[in-house]
């Protein structure tokens, strides 16, 4: 385990990407089923190690054991075989074919056959919020080993032992398994991780925090001779529309739901409701219910030093504002903060959007109360990129359908009757958004299709059988679905 | 038809980002069947104008009518049928469907459904070499149509009458089926094209053309408080290697194929061959072979005044260059220049490699000789981004693997025996690469898959199946390939 108190330093770094570029050939050779199983390992090592893990966490952090750590560490193994099962699945590669046709359209057709292969070495950016499931071994190195570029990862300051430690066990279990060097490494420092990603031995960046730290990076991915693509989950204000029938017969059990989500985790996650809109009629009677359930709510500590000076800024600000009433003032402790409610008026939000909508790192979140339906679908048309957005509807209601279709030209996930805190990995999950949200909309954090960040396209051009790669060949050696002269076959 | 002489005032193109933004809704809501009518009737209306938009097109080209201009065409109107069938076909769609698991680890799994949907207007930047297959109705034009988001073509000022008249037949098209208005609109100039890539109404871009004008724009699409993605294909070397038995047994055919693909359409393809390594034992004679057959090549015009005064100050460049020896010289008349062959030694090429593996767009290309493999494969390896490579190998040398190994890391369409001239329009097609071949290795510009660039996936969790989108409820209504829970249905 090295020291993880002190910045990597220039030359450090430098061994550290000539490693990652010698591994490139090595891993992207190996088999889909070798890699499968080299995700299995891993996920089977932290599992292992979840005994010194999830204390250190705890320790680093100040998130619970229970359920938060266990939970997320489960989380983050799962999200590792899930990825294996993706990879050996086949379908991740988009094998196409196209078999000869001289009477094909303008100048017939060649055998050409198409499939997608590992784009390179990927620095991935750890977030502060989940030191497992978005941090070292999480996601976005699950998926770029998963497709096989290897990774040297940024570790996040708020939990320097735990990224070490969990960097030793993804180690030890790749070098047991007898699987290339330098697969993985970590890097520590705010210079180095400026420094790789504008290092030309990288080839794609990923990254979940702030949203100027992310834009920073990209600045530097796109300002680069040869420009690579950074994928920066940044944040939303995940917006939540409650409709008059829903406020109306189910305003005590949505209340209920939006204090335990926006509360959830002290508030420290991307996906927290920020804005919750509820008719006027039913407002009062909400709030109150809010109110009350926020009283007896302890104060507790936030992740880090830095996140707790910009929550208690950004409160400020939010709280000062001459247009937001403090429905409940959180009683802060030596510890860190109690949860705040806000409100305003939806003609308040349209006058101050900029200053209102704005995504707050903590237990805070703002009630909106809205007078009619066009005004609702005004906040609505407000917004530019979400993560998420919420409708808390009954599913009769004139608006629903007109909401719907506002939050999907806006937000990367819609949810109906639900709530934004908690993104299943799954195949059919989208985690990303327009811009601001996120600064590549076309491409998710998490689920199934996160491996087509690090992924590109070449195409084979009357290839002889034994110099294509074995997903192209005649006869279908791997036996994955792959798509035949424009038809999908599964197997 | 419009004036094309005069650039696109402001006011005009704020009009026309207007009508574009409003079509957006429209354009998306269409079913799939009826974007698929669409673009087969702007390709019937488009056959039908042959005889009016052909001669236009020779005048402000050059480009001879047979086969070139009539050949175009064809392909230009067969791309859009492509995408016709690709779209209705529906597997574009990548529609994904999570059924609802509460023992799904890490907190259960909701009912997620997944799908891609349009980004919204997008603007085109035409070309100035294909005047119909990468200009006003082109394959970047065909598939943003073609998934739901309206276009504004910057128009390219080498043919601003057949840039008018293709807009006129395809809105006369539109406009006929009933079909949104402000689903096309050109524009011209090149501020009005700056300002096309930077307003907030553009959610993407698309270019064809140098690689300074696209890094420009590119730069431009980044540097937006909301950047979008900006897909760029810029041209290429496009090396060819020809192995030590291929140059043995059928040198002969190998110049002659190398000579008619870099003279084709006088050299003025961004797949153009541009550094041909031959092996020194057999140099002398393909080199003669390439000499002899350049004798009676006729000099021709080149598209365009600034395009001819490129290639003259590229080629100037290039055969002053102390490692190049020139092989033959071009007899240019009044209309133009004639093909010109330069040579110089894998040597001088890893010693000069910036200043000889330069893109000369026209009818020059450079003979390599290598004297070993591993010169051979150094010269691979000293290329970054190429839209092809090719091999030209028996298939049995030792060489081969290692080559294409090297290659495929390189570029985005490697072929063996043929020539890179000639992108066939097919599914398997990719027609992108690596930096500076192109700004986003994971897109191509020609080929089913080239309607991705135009989508955004959104995730709809637990909604109602009658606020779903078709192509996600239950029973399959639009019978389109999903994949269910992780496996892949055709139907």
């Amino acid at each position: 385990m090295s020291t993880p108190s002190s910045d990597t330093t220039e030359k450090e770094l430098d061994a550290v990407l000539e490693a990652a570029a010698a591994a490139q050939t090595g891993l992207a050779a190996l088999p889909t089923t070798a890699r499968a199983e080299m995700l299995r390992r891993i996920a089977d090592a932290l599992d292992g190690a979840a005994g010194d893990l999830v204390p250190l966490a705890n320790e680093e952090t100040g998130l619970p054991v229970q359920p938060r750590l266990v939970g997320e560490l489960g989380r983050t193994t799962f999200q590792l075989r899930l990825l294996a099962d993706a990879v050996e699945e086949g379908s991740y590669l988009e094998a196409t074919l196209d078999s000869p046709d001289p009477s094909w359209p303008a100048g017939g057709r060649p055998d050409m056959r198409r499939m997608l292969l590992p784009i390179g070495p990927v620095v991935v950016f750890a977030a502060s919020n989940f030191p497992f499931a978005f941090s070292v071994a999480g996601g976005d190195t699950a998926a770029a080993l998963a497709v096989g570029c290897p990774v040297v990862v940024k570790t996040n300051p708020g939990h320097p032992l735990v990224s070490a430690l969990t960097g030793a066990v993804v180690s030890a279990a790749l070098a047991a398994a007898g699987l290339p060097d330098g697969a993985i490494a970590l890097v520590d420092g705010e210079e180095a991780g400026r420094a790789v990603v504008q290092d030309p031995r990288i080839k794609a960046g990923a990254f979940t925090g702030s949203a100027a730290g992310g834009r920073a990076l990209f600045d530097l991915a796109n300002a680069r001779p040869d420009p690579i693509p950074f994928y920066a989950e940044m944040g939303s204000v995940n917006p939540v529309f409650v409709t008059e029938p829903a406020a109306r017969d189910r305003g005590k059990d949505i209340a209920d739901g939006y204090l335990a989500s926006f509360t959830l985790g002290m508030g420290q996650f991307c996906t927290k409701p920020g804005l919750f809109f509820v008719p006027a009629a039913a407002a009062q009677s909400i709030e109150d219910r809010l109110v009350a359930g926020l009283a007896d709510r302890p104060a507790a500590r936030l992740l880090n030093e830095r996140i707790a000076e910009g929550y208690t800024r950004t409160l400020a600000g939010l709280a000062g504002h001459p247009a937001v009433r403090v429905l409940h003032a959180g009683r802060d402790s030596a510890a860190g903060p109690a949860p705040t409610l806000l409100g305003t008026s939806a003609a308040e939000l349209l006058a101050h959007h900029a200053e209102l909508a704005v995504e707050v790192f903590g237990p805070t979140s703002i009630v909106v109360r809205y007078s009619s339906d066009d005004e609702l679908l005004a906040c609505a048309r407000s917004f530019t990129g979400e993560l998420t957005a919420t409708i808390q509807g009954d599913g009769e209601e004139e608006v629903a359908d007109l909401l719907l279709a506002e939050l999907t030209d806006r937000a990367g996930r819609v949810l109906w009757n639900g709530w934004p805190t908690g993104v299943a990995v799954t195949y059919a999950m989208h985690h990303g958004g327009p811009y601001p949200a996120t600064t590549s909309s076309l491409h998710t954090s998490v689920g199934a299709t996160s491996l087509r960040r690090f992924l590109r396209p070449v195409a084979y051009q009357n290839m002889p059988q034994h110099l294509l790669p074995k997903a192209l060949r005649d006869g279908n050696p791997l036996g994955i679905p792959r798509r035949v002269d424009g038809m999908p076959h599964p197997r």
